[in-house]
């Protein structure tokens, strides 16, 4: 192992979340390396935001690869009685972050149920779900362009909602601050934000509300 | 008359649109002058975004005034048989600017419904209007914060929609720039902007729309 | 058909205009899926912002393509005695635009002129136009850099104006913030405003106004 | 009652969180008008953002007024027996939003522990706080400036975090961009944010996590 | 005289424009020790962005005071044979700044003419004033909101033309980030710009381009 | 010749200034329609903002192609006995925005120096050109980063200063903000500006105002 | 003592610096509390950002209050054999915050030497200090506007440069966002930053460089 | 040597920091030319952000090249005997800066320590470490995303900060911004910010301080 990297073991034991890494700015031997010694010490690792050609090189691990997320997965936690809880994207355009909060849900021993371009333009597609969504204890809501979907939802329902803004958009709502600001400034109360596109940070603090929260409500 | 302002006279006819006075950065005697001008001449004449100050002033004058919207006018035309629209607003804040668009549109010449308070927090307020909003050849929606309205209406009606975003707000509402984002990124067919508070711009493009589209297409 | 996409057949039926896809980021099978289940139901298809690889992709189906709108329509309806509008564009390099707006009008059953590259640097070009615009019941402006013939339109005639800025830019009005503000902060009124490039959105709203807005006047 | 609002009474039903008034744009008649409405049904009530000039207006009511976080409620409820959570703040300054979010969660029936001034600049003055921290199910940490507390907290704690930006600073950090981006930049996972200053909204999630998402699970 | 300002007497001679002070952010004693000085030493003294009290202290002393434009000078330069320019504003909110943009090219030695309230949204008015801006050998152009005069003068005028944007305006143009933009990017050659509202410093390039220009031509 | 360009041929009688193409935005076809246009016709012709491809493909026609400067011109103006103007520029980055000011001068009909990299991280090499720049009736300035040269030269020389910041730079100063605010903001009076890399703008207006101005005056 | 603020007494000994109370958002009573515990303990205190009515309550205490800088300091280290630096202003706008800079670099124990409006604009202002300046270890330069004199200033001398930005300005310098680019952008290397109007944190660096990094260098 | 640069053979004596040239925007012939007259003249020079093509093409000369850091060195002094200071980085995809910043503080002669991956997500990574930074005499710090590495270490340590923000992030942290913010408005005094990505910059400070600030105090 070389020494680039400082691997922190004792995130999950602190924290409640194992280390997943962020895969866009490593270098391929870089990353090589990082899942290797995981391999090797047998230890849960996720990787996130792989590009095409990271994918192609991980293909021949024993790793659980999803193209759509961009992710490779090794020792995920089986979601045996798990807590449930409801990722629901707009469009078809933030299904890629969706699908990234999905994946790292489960990682993180979390029942993640994916509804998928339940957008406002179309209220009625929303409509149908909504008896599931009620009995849910908690909603990752993902949007792009104007992030209405947020309010909506948050106005609607008694989970709180974590949204997830999508750089999905042009003009005003390229690179996802149109959405963003929807979150934040949204006028239903109970909605909390991540970054743009962090998929990941959503499932994150889902399983600290989900696992770590509860345990220490008891 | 003084010389620091050329009245055009012959707007009216050109454009449809008599000219509308917005008094923010008027001084006193320069508005007097204007006001007066148009009550020698008998001509109809509107002032928005009056002050409080400049409201006093007004007082003893044969206008029309309205504290809300801060507006006052002259001569309004009666508008009998006229187009309607609806006018449609989120929180109580954003009052002020629909009530703007409200005096305009019926100086305009347009026979305006307003409907306020039933912002996308609480879609059963919305609801209850729909039939009647459905039967609007134009609906003007007003809303601050993060402007979900917006979208909401244009994913429900056939009408289109002039978003009228407001500054209310805080944080990264504050200014209005997250409700015009929304408006502009709107996933909902339709949607179309003015400036942020400008509710009379919104209802200058109705009475555009209503009365001259509608004349040119018979 | 693939589960990634719920089609809102009923759409047209409720809001007028009938859903277009935005091809930007879908994938090549998604957007062909799409493409294929509207052909056997025979239903009516735009397709917009087609990458000249999608384009390649499509050009055995039984659409018409338009390289230069970046556009693939199937069972575009027939324009026969429609409500008129004129699209302006303001220099060559809007032309695209221009052209996405004109195709999208078309699809929607509007009778849409197109007048190209008579920007405000050069009044005289415009002002040979001005017969024709004066009786139409709309316009639709598309401008970038600075936007200037928004203002310039909307002082000049009676029909209500739709500007659609465009990204054609460099230094301060690259992406098209520039042109984007001088649309809402116009002096003329009447001028209504759509998202960056959206030439798609100007002729939606087009569509509702001339189509739908008269239907329920009458 | 007048007719400029509309009571979601059955909101709290709804979503699980009463309607809360807030001040900041309401003129002070539409403010006490409903107060007066809430006092009158025995519904519970929560005012915030009261400005020096309205909670004077209010000093003879039966409502429970905090100065210092500018609120005043009207039959809060007992927090007895009800879940935990602590409430952080950086500096001297940010205590006014960290307060309105103490009174808010106990209106919404939180057990809130409220510690303050522990910012970054001394990490010792944290780190005596750390144990009771651990102990905590979740956790509102309010700073301004450049946010800084986030992330330490988010790598320290199991419990999730939720950032209140504050506007508190100066030069860059005027208005609360700095701290909001570094709460949604924050390298630690769990952190979840809410608007600028919105101690409020900090707390209506937190209700919605520790008595919805806790019911839902059970 | 004081320690707090180091007096740069030979700029004038050094760059060809007399030091012309700011009174902005200036506190009253060290405002009239400037004033007195040059007084003392009988040389000419420009003043400008007075406030309503500074005006106010200045009374007394032997210049001449613009309450409108908010200066006051000594000692000013007579234009006898001195080169012309027009100032042109579009709007009466514009006025302050054009007025500002006029006393200090007199105070330059300039034959300035002002030409106000012609904006874009009346072209009429502009048009008759074209014969004698054809004629000009520079013009100063002052506009606010969306700046559109700024291209119609510069793609109908030989002249170069000094675009001033304003801070007049509200929503997208409030602080006149609008104008300064739509001036940089005209789209008609031959526009050059200042900072927003900065009337003195149009009137100090055309005086360094109407008298120092020429004189090395020559 | 297509029919997607209207030619205004009289732009150089009406403005003094001929029609200059932008080639950024343009098909390779509609740039040749263009350039063989102007060659049948023997009109003088410059393109501006080539690329590479675009410039491999005039190759072969009677053109004065400067790969440095981007730039193709044909029939260029003799500058005998024309007026002088510097062309000075901050670092060897900001050398292609020098030089494309420097060959429009030129096309113009003016005699352009130019003089490079003369920054002010190292004074003394502005300083030596000083005698020279001095006697300049008018000067351009290119820098990029933090532009500090344009307040240099405005506190030093007589002439009028044209700045032209440019998008050299990174973090804070990428895409040329920094270097354009450097320029508005300016503390030395006499210092006007055009858009980012806009070395054609700076130049077409030094030609109104060494060729136009001038003639006016006399 | 009330418990609103837990003191940092050993601050000092951890970082070098004592701490330094901002008044800005703090509370009459508040502020008081804290200069009274300190003046019971007898340890050294500086206050900054008084505001004129806060000036005016500590005027019977024995502080050392300097009106123009905004500061009361209580038991100033004298002086006598301390490290000396620069601390150079642009303008006379710029006054307060180089007093500021002054009075802390004087409360932390360092031989400052103040030297004001040496502004770009005329260069010969400054270059008569530059012997001195050479001389210095450490230089801090306060300016608005456009930020020039950082590096002209970190061009001219060996010392490292403090560059503190100010708000002072208009248009697009208001805020001091103008100046802060240039400090971060500049060509001239060894500039270093802090906040807008951070008169302190210039100080508190220049004292960590002149007294810590020395001490731990030999 | 071709004319295009003006080299400040002087500028070493004078400023105490020999010119590095950035490779970013040059030409390859124009770096290798600049490189040659440096080996010629025995002159020291190190060049910084590199191409990986500019890399290959430097792959013969007899320079020390670093890919990681992107930099190639010639004749850099030997660090016998020279001041110490340390680098310290947060995050893997920081470290191409940090070693920036090593390569060119050992360039400068002075004896830099590098500590990688010590990010606040987990502490006990940086509290290893803090016995060797409390006895260095500056510390450079490198972090994107949220930078709150440099509050944390400013609260921590005697000795000055310098904070050099990375680009490194996504959403709102793209480009650098949230980390520069968090660097300029850290609640912790004695913190000095460089532009994003510039630890050449930081270096060259760090150079200043260490050798020319400690000779002037002697």
């Amino acid at each position: 192992m070389k020494s680039h990297t400082i691997f922190d073991w004792s995130r999950a034991a602190r924290t409640g979340i194992p280390e997943v890494v962020f895969a866009e700015h490593k270098p391929l031997d870089m990353l090589l390396d990082i899942i290797n010694s995981h391999i090797e010490e047998a230890k849960p690792l996720l990787v996130t935001r792989l590009s095409p050609k990271q994918i192609k090189a991980l293909e021949d691990l024993p790793m659980n690869i999803d193209t759509h997320a961009r992710t490779a997965s090794y020792l995920a936690k089986a979601p045996a009685n798990a807590p449930k809880l409801a990722i629901v994207s707009a469009g078809t355009s933030d299904a890629p972050i969706a699908r990234e909060a999905y994946v790292c849900a489960r990682f993180f021993g979390l029942d993640a149920l994916l509804i998928q371009d339940v957008g406002v333009a179309g209220l009625w597609r929303l409509e149908k779900h909504l008896p599931t969504l009620q009995e849910m204890p908690l909603v990752i809501a993902v949007a792009g362009m104007e992030g209405a979907l947020f309010s909506v939802l948050g106005g609607l329902l008694h989970a709180p909602i974590i949204a997830v803004p999508t750089s999905v958009g042009y003009g005003v709502s390229q690179g996802g601050n149109a959405a963003l600001s929807s979150a934040l400034a949204s006028c239903a109360p109970g909605v909390l934000t991540v970054n743009i596109d962090n998929g990941f940070g959503a499932s994150a603090a889902a399983a600290k509300i989900l696992l770590h929260a509860k345990s220490r409500e008891d």
